[in-house]
């Protein structure tokens, strides 16, 4: 099989919301009057982002999923996507399942494969995101990481660290029990992106970013753009952790390590003003999401850390760096 | 040196066209009113797309520059591209020429860099593409594949061959005059994309691709998409090749070999009715490329290849697979 009989059989669907799809040198998209649109890349790379071991469906699922975490921290509606992939060699057996991984996600979104490339090399993935944001009277509604503002509260949506823990069992650094270890491996290989959470967030969040490097590492970015600073109630975040439910063999500080630096999350971390308390919690219900609130933008610069008893914790938290 | 860093030093830049450039979740961005995006995307592997000597300044070029093709065959206007690199190691001395070649052929295409991502591994770079096209009167001004009828004439652009001569020379297989193997090195790995004449030929050409898989195997997509069959005068395409003006040591069918299979061109291939002729050699004055005639879309289905005396050559020329 061939590079073209590969993109015919498992990558070739009819175009919907695109003028022209998959098959010739470009494709075609009108974004509908009145909007904007935004766009994404991520890069999965094999050892890096991913085992070599994974079920190609679960990989195929969690590379769109990547892609569209960031269309939902922008409050896009997904549209169309490209997928670039570097394959070791031209595997029906590792295409047929990925690519079943992949739409499934997408339809669940409509959001459609528009075009891309397939070529020999190492184990590559890099998919492009197209999603809608609506311009309302000029303004546009898109979420960025530059509008919190000193007094806007901070939420996060979903369940954090879980994904880390399932790669420490995986490193052989953690064990826990099978039940526990699956649910948490399941949040590390088939993340749900917060789309309609993204959606509802317009025009009630000031900021928001995907928690992809950890909760204080992308906490950073926020404030850095906003040019502000924050508190953050480490132990709220920390109870946060799903596996926490069922397990109760550590201390609170490795909670709050997973909780506050874990990565691989792909949870919304937002700010909204105090008075939208209420929409905030009727966009959570709309899209069928938990929302936490872990703490509050600052006028003053820099991160303040604090335990359930409100006692200042250092932070010793560092984002995760892919050349560190 | 980071992840962070890397972006920060060498791959940020102030967003001109785009409404938000790199640094969000995602970019965004507006097309003009009547207008259309064309979006492609391009991975370039090392050892497969070009060899690991190869000077990081003009691999910057050629990574965006084979993006560019694809917008030149829809007839688009370049607008701007997200960049996802996968880097064995976050190395400056590389990253630095690399951006510099890159930029230099955005800024020279206006198409600025509003995304993307940054990764630990095997070097491996994926860019996609924006572009715009006019709509006009209510149709798409993109120049498909699909669009070819019988009796229309066939061009090619530019020259063709010499980057395949330059490979062979790599390879080991072909020994050249060190200024010709020079000429067609720099065709091989700093190839110009012809955006100024796929952009001329809007409303003339009927179909059009970039031949990136050889000549023949790329013709062989607009034979198969638009349903028709061509005839191809070998010995013209063969003339076109740059190296034959200072080289007269191969014979008529190692000639032809390259100019017809060779790969790596970024030449256009395009279609255009007899009445056009005129229109053609208009658009390609004005885009300062050169374009040759060398042969005719036929009603009957199959390609003929015709030597310099008219007689038929047997067509044993396979397209270039990835994964062949």
């Amino acid at each position: 099989m061939g590079e073209f009989d590969l993109i015919e059989r498992f990558f070739k669907r009819p175009a919907r919301h695109a003028a022209l799809g998959v098959g010739d040198d470009c494709a075609l998209l009108q974004a509908s009057p009145g909007t904007q649109l935004a766009i994404s890349s991520d890069m999965l790379v094999e050892g890096r982002h991913f085992l070599s071991t994974v079920d190609p469906f679960k990989l195929g699922h969690k590379a769109l999923a990547v892609n569209l975490s960031d269309l939902a921290a922008c409050g896009a509606r997904p549209l169309a996507f490209t997928l670039a992939l570097a394959l070791p060699r031209a595997d029906a057996a590792w295409a047929a399942p990925f690519a079943q991984g992949l739409f499934a996600l997408a339809d669940a979104h409509g959001c459609e494969l528009i075009g891309g490339d397939t070529t020999q090399g190492p184990l590559n993935i890099c998919i492009t995101v197209f999603g809608e944001v609506p311009i309302v009277g000029g303004r546009s509604q898109a979420l960025l990481r530059s509008g919190a503002r000193a007094g806007d509260e901070l939420y996060v949506s979903g369940t954090l660290g879980d994904a880390r823990m399932a790669l420490e069992v995986f490193r052989g650094t953690l064990s826990l029990p099978a039940d526990v270890f699956e649910a948490a491996r399941s949040r590390m290989e088939q993340p749900t992106p917060r789309v309609a959470l993204g959606m509802a967030l317009r025009s009630i969040a000031t900021a928001a970013i995907d928690i992809s490097d950890g909760l204080l590492g992308d906490l950073g970015h926020i404030l850095k753009q906003s040019g502000v600073g924050a508190t953050v109630q480490a132990d709220i975040a920390a109870s946060r952790v799903a596996a926490r439910l069922q397990c109760s063999d550590f201390a609170p500080s490795q909670w709050r390590d997973w909780a506050l630096a874990g990565g691989d999350d792909y949870e919304l971390l937002f700010c909204a003003p105090a008075s939208q308390r209420e929409a905030v919690a009727a966009a959570a219900l709309a899209s069928q999401t938990a929302v936490t609130r872990i703490g509050q933008i600052d006028a003053e610069r820099g991160l303040r850390l604090l335990d359930g008893a409100g006692q200042a914790l250092p932070n010793t938290y560092a984002s995760f760096d892919h050349f560190a």
